[in-house]
């Protein structure tokens, strides 16, 4: 995955063979980034970029664009500017915007060819393939050989890391922004920020992890429910949520400010729900088990639990729930201290536990 | 008053009688704040919380809800969302919304039983008294017996000077927001930001005295004014004033940007009276004297008088005024100093004046 | 210029001569700032402000009015609040805001006279012509003789220079705003950020210049095009651009997201452009040259060029251009070095080359 950021430098020097095999033509580029599965890309809006796939498999990438972030000064429409190829894809748009896409083209294609052709220096024959005329392959092009200059392999991590360490000695936007971390990977369970053996895990990526999330104020979680787990039921209280079910399936319930459920269905992967800041959703992986990533609109997401460990049940003296649900003091510390965990539960273990049993006895 | 904050420890270890009597069962709980007359709250968006008079009069709160706040992500409609009660007020929305509200319930009502059940760890038994099924007490109940846990008396103001200085040596915004401050006092004379023994004082709670506020972006100014005491002409250059009169009688006028008044009235207590950004206002203290408080759209909002010590009057040259209002340099200076106070204006001493004369007598 | 800022000191203590002659009247105000031709003013919203030409020829400002700054809380229709003065003069709103302006009127116009005359501790003659009751003379007023206390000359500068440093050892707000500087010059052709001696020159005026600019998140940017000279295909990331055609002509190409042309025009001295954040625009100078003004709404607007040096053409690797635009790998390369110059391109030596030859050898 190429960036193009305005302002940095080309700090990728490449050698390639030219087409007549033994010459060699040097080529300047700004870095190249590699991905791979599990990873969270933050991209700045209105940088010029390119991703290609030299894997064996086909890559899915879901994306979130927050045209209501204060970094779009435009309208809430969501607006792709391609500078390459002939795009004929339709957008989720009005019927007029539709049909305006139909005909859309790169932001190349109006302009007078003479003018180009002065401003590059080039013949206006090259401007024609600049302005992608003839070209009916749509935004994904196939490349006919490998791209040749993608190969920096492990010493591109080992780049990386060194300039991380040069940029903590810069100042300025556009020298940090050239080499700030845009990726970071939600797949190793070790890397986990709560972890329960029984019910799975939760890794956060958000502004303390990727700076540049900072600015961008959009985080992600990645939460993997072992079968049966529960996640406490919970809301955002900074943040929406787009929550995209990367494997297995389970049980969501959301719910409004009246109290009535908005969503109360089976997901499964490759389905998407949008949660609302504040609104509350417990969870459920079926005995599949359920894996997604939330997308959060806020650089630093803060959820707040409804039960287990570190939940509001457990910030409020037992006192106020005997009064507030009217109680009894047994009832309101089983609402306090029914659940031991913190976020993500284990199922329950039955066998061992009967309905109005001591509930310090179940988990 | 609670503040349940998500991530924040449960640093109150308070013991309990049971209802058996010799037993003592130990609670845990979120610091527990004590508010008093004149008390000004900061309260973050989206935390639970809960208040509880255990005083021996009715206590009056004013909520200024910011619902244009960069903190609401949702649309511009205030949501309340409750823990705990049957909520059968109304809401000043429109007849669609309003009709919701009366089905309307806390946010455990919709969800399914057996799914709260397991992620509590109690009996649907108490799941149906924590969705309030059978509940019509509303969102304010009243307390059989005195909530014990609820006296750390003089200890609290101790723990959070204690506490104060414990945060300034730590960093990230959580453990900030546990133990910081919430609450400040405006009705003590001794801590007034500007007085004049004729005129009245003002408190300010600004972001500078209360940090949260610049997380917030909202404060307040506390207003007296003694009898027929006259505020100057003023407007905000940041922010949006909500007045509500605690105590006597005034006149206010407010001018627009036409210079036509949108407001001329006798403002009594319990009124509220909104004034725009950059809206001109002039308020004068009945015979009674006049008191209010004003909450601004702004973490440290910024007023501009036209008249006075400090106002833009002073700050032009003679010679602007005199070409600008075609007046005679005596006419200018009188504009620019015939009040030497600051904001707050003394009744003016009519027996030692007359209409006309040289105003560096009259104050 | 005088800004009266709130909370600022009366720091120029001027002497004048009063009506009478001899006699000498003391007069304190706050700072007066001068300004010349190509002067940018940086001036936060709600200030009062006021301007008065002392040379010898027309001074024609041109002011952008950022409504939707986050320091504007009022809707989106431009508000001007006159202290003085009866404007006359209509705005470009509806039919029926036009109506209101042309009853408008000054500020204190509304009052209730004895209201005023107590604030001010002056005679309700003096308020009648504060309220500018029958003064017709709009918005702009000639001065009868020459205002006297606007003489600082070349002390200002040295003041200037003075302020500047102590405002550095200060805190707050208020006091930085006191002193800091609001005016940078746009002319000096030795203060030119990027130089192209075939192309022109391009000044930018941002944060890092003018620390007030940071506050109104505005910016500005002077460019002058020598003849027949390019300014390369470029987009802005973070901001609109508005464009003021000072001196000369051109001709100027903007393109849309479905790259598609919204403007295509000639422009000339006194003609005002909008382009959008993202939009792609090409500008050309006529024989004469093209000088502009453009007003950015970021305080560090980032330009992202399409050709030449530092384009995002230049940050991609040539075989990512082959493949996306189809072309050999000799177009690719002319594409990205066809112009080996920086934003400003100066008009092609076309006697010395072809189309189709080495771009090498044109520039």
């Amino acid at each position: 995955m190429g960036v193009t950021i305005p302002g940095c430098q080309e700090t990728y020097q490449s050698e390639s063979r030219s087409e007549r095999g033994s010459e060699r033509l040097r080529d300047e580029h700004q870095k190249i980034r590699r991905f791979r599965e599990g990873d969270v890309f933050a991209m700045p809006a209105g940088v010029a970029k390119w991703i290609y796939n030299d894997g064996d498999s086909p890559a899915i990438c879901v994306t979130l664009y927050d045209i209501s972030s204060s970094h779009n000064q435009l309208d809430q429409n969501l607006r792709n500017f391609y500078l390459a190829g002939n795009p004929q894809q339709r957008d989720f748009g009005s019927e007029r915007r539709r049909r305006s896409y139909e005909e859309g083209n790169n932001i190349f294609t109006g302009f007078d060819q003479d003018l180009l052709a002065d401003a590059y220096g080039v013949s206006v024959e090259t401007i024609n393939k600049l302005q992608g005329v003839n070209d009916n392959r749509g935004n994904i092009v196939r490349v006919e050989r490998s791209l040749e200059v993608l190969r920096p392999e492990w010493r591109l991590e080992e780049e990386e890391i060194r300039e991380e360490r040069r940029r903590e000695s810069e100042n300025g936007i556009e020298e940090t922004f050239c080499t700030i971390k845009l990726i970071e990977n939600t797949n190793n369970p070790s890397m986990a920020d709560l972890f329960n053996p029984r019910g799975g895990r939760i890794t956060t990526i958000d502004s303390k992890k990727l700076t540049i999330l900072d600015y961008l104020q959009l985080s992600a979680e990645r939460v993997v429910l072992y079968r049966d787990a529960i996640m406490a039921p919970h809301w955002h209280v900074n943040a929406h949520s787009v929550v995209y079910v990367t494997r297995g399936s389970g049980r969501i319930q959301v719910a409004n400010d009246n109290g009535r459920l908005v969503f109360d269905q089976q997901v499964q992967e490759g389905q998407l729900l949008v949660i609302p800041q504040n609104f509350v959703a417990v969870k459920k992986a079926s005995s599949e088990g359920l894996e997604f990533i939330a997308f959060k609109t806020n650089g630093h997401a803060i959820g707040s639990t409804l039960a287990g460990e570190g939940s509001a049940m457990r910030g409020m003296p037992m006192e106020v729930l005997m009064n507030s649900f009217r109680v009894s003091r047994k009832d309101a510390r089983q609402l306090k201290y029914g659940r031991r965990e913190m976020v993500v539960f284990g199922p329950r273990r039955l066998a061992r536990s009967r309905e109005g049993e001591d509930p310090f006895s179940i988990v």
